[in-house]
């Protein structure tokens, strides 16, 4: 696959995948949102579903990694490592890119957040807090325990995304991206207590870069002492299910 | 494909995908539902799995687009335009007959959606504004907002739509509808929010011409004001898709 | 395939489905159940993974149909009636089979819905009409509306499984049971709303006369005046979809 | 398949089986974690898209059982008895890493488990027990009644699975462990309100023996009293599916 293709792919890819992401997000938190606390399941499909649309997009073009942490992954496992900074460019372009069209599809309900008073029907009266929409946020901060929770869950996408590829009649059909978007509901469902499971480097901190410059009002903080750990641990995670694949398989 | 077989597999499929969709929000939204308040999950995968329903049901007959937009992206994108109106016109007479096929199925729900006095098991009082059964309504009422979002989730279901064709044992088998109705699931999810996702012109308009003349007790408006923009929308975001498409594959 | 096969194939097949399906029922309605009130989203994926288990199960033996409406659909399409009567009666046996087996499931939660006095920590008092387990029951009772319902949605289930077999690789893969599957999870959610959705007369009948024998304490009326119901509605919408598929495919 | 492809692949695979399914019992149930309290939906589809994430890396070295019963299941229908130790060993290894793996992700949320005291925002104040993280409770101690229900729910998945792979075009695709998967949420939606669906002697003795020695704070009883009943219910269901099946057939 040429640059071009590769770098097209990943962001469109990659754009698409935020835009569903940090939608549902936006579609669960944010005020006047037809889906407001529709709870957990509602965000884990978002996000895996938003791997499906963006995975199958990007397919024909570069493959649809969408995550530095799989592209790394592939990296430590095939030795392969040139177009690994055109598939990490077009990933972070695409998830900044993705931050805005979100930002966007819900300019209302950003534009009404803020403090009201005065109102009659009981709406919240604080505005909420936007950062959870574009970036993970630990319940218990705690970088360790953090750090931890982001590399084991990294490992749990990374290494099953490179076994699957082995499986008779799922590597060669179309049904690849299907089972790897359910594993990411998956990772939602069952590892994304602690930190809001970032397990990509891309849609955490290229989010939070377009968070820390949007005009929304009463956004409250972008937490940048925290951004380094959905940075890293994906970056780790994806290097151990590398060596761990190698080893096992 | 005849345009016989194209006109009758659009409006049977259309038809089933709107008697599914409009009868989710039945199911969720009136009174002496089982479903009733089952939450925005329900919508979305009631929705869904509509596409899947009708899109499968459709597609020996006419491919089963289903939705104008997806028509038009692929005509802008193939340059072939003429089957556009079978397919546009088959997709309008069966979106209203869906829309009455729901209402026929809600019908004892329809007929008791009336002011109640006495009741002593605590059931709600007020009807149940119907409009929100058979077509969109804004959680914010925007236009420029509005139609932004109706345009950025159209490309969202649009341009995957386009793209998934390619998809090596995709297209070919008999998997690429079910993904397409997981990413319609995914778009509402995500992208529903702020307008309830038309994100389809006989989806929205059909259905609503249907509610303006369905004798159902205390129904409320049937919001003409608001009409233009989930056509408009859609129609702008599958043109959009179908020009990124053809630039970027 | 012989009428043995077929006879164990659809009891086997329908006995899955009633035991998961009547199962679901009870978990969400029995007191001391991990899934009480889980909602109508349990309901939907419950029934229609039962239908995964138990046509994947049958359908070596017998295709899977587990539906006298099915059935009969099929045999008003291809105009072959010779083994209708083994399937049917495949399937009422094994439908009473699965609502023993969902029993002996929750033996303990039936034995325990009694009334209770003195209880310190808040569990309902009043013991659960258990009927719902077993067979549907309107919202409104409403013989007219009800049998409307209960025709419209079993054409909304029929209609599609006969399509579905002439989608190109569909028909003749593993998926094509998969999206059976999602159709009746499409189904419970969107037109389930207003009777509980039987569409099949082995799945209301059989565990209803099963549950008119059961020892359940305080178990409440088998409502045999609303029988018919869900025995004739589900033959006409059978009857009527394989009509409209001859004539329109 | 060797004895040590097999022992890594089960090791493997069932690590990442518990590690999603402890997973999502943590991160219903534990304090401080994003989808606490998100409902039995979430249980459901953790535990069972656990079964794909796992099965699927298990696949190409040992066919991805993950599960005494299963593995018992197949021994019983093919008269092949060689490599059961092997099987069951991996799975019990795997069991335990993947309980102390959901250890380390909830690391901080099983710290914070302990008595509060003076909370201003209105958290609960008192420990959760954290068995259920690791093992099964049952709603009702009732040993016969719980007996049977694991037996039953085993039966429900040992069965299908069996039949499964007779279905043409899905064992041979790569679609099999995405059916199974299915039907694990299945059988957790409809058959696990009693007991907690073990249906895995390894899934349950594995985790629980590792929550007897994890310096948790407050974590509560291991409760052995109860060990047997989720080993032997499924080691009899495994068995009569893989005799039910030799005779149906």
């Amino acid at each position: 696959m040429s640059n071009g293709d590769v770098f097209v792919g990943e962001m469109i890819g990659t754009a698409i995948l935020i835009l569903f992401g940090a939608g549902v997000c936006a579609a669960v938190t944010l005020r006047y949102s037809k889906a407001r606390a529709s709870g957990w399941v509602v965000i884990a499909f978002g996000w895996g579903f938003g791997v499906l649309a963006g995975a199958y997009t990007a397919a024909p073009l570069s493959g649809g990694h969408l995550n530095p942490a799989v592209t790394l992954g592939i990296a430590v496992d095939t030795g392969e490592w040139g177009q690994v900074w055109v598939y990490v460019l077009g990933q972070f372009v695409g998830a900044m890119l993705g931050a805005v069209l979100c930002y966007l599809t819900y300019f209302a309900q950003f534009r009404a957040n803020v403090r009201e008073t005065g109102t009659t029907e009981g709406t919240a009266d604080e505005p909420v807090p936007t950062l959870g929409v574009f970036a993970t946020i630990p319940e218990i901060r705690n970088p360790v325990a953090n750090l931890m929770t982001e590399i084991i869950a990294t490992v749990g996408l990374v290494l099953p995304v490179l076994a699957f590829g082995l499986t008779e009649g799922l590597g060669e059909s179309g049904t690849l991206v299907l089972i790897v978007a359910l594993l990411v509901v998956g990772i939602g469902l069952s590892l994304g207590g602690p930190t809001g499971y970032a397990i990509n480097p891309a849609r955490d901190l290229g989010p939070r870069i377009v968070h820390s410059f949007l005009p929304i009002p009463d956004k409250g903080t972008s937490d940048w002492g925290y951004a380094w750990i959905p940075v890293a641990g994906p970056l780790i995670g994806g290097t151990l299910a590398g060596l761990v694949y190698n080893a096992a398989f």
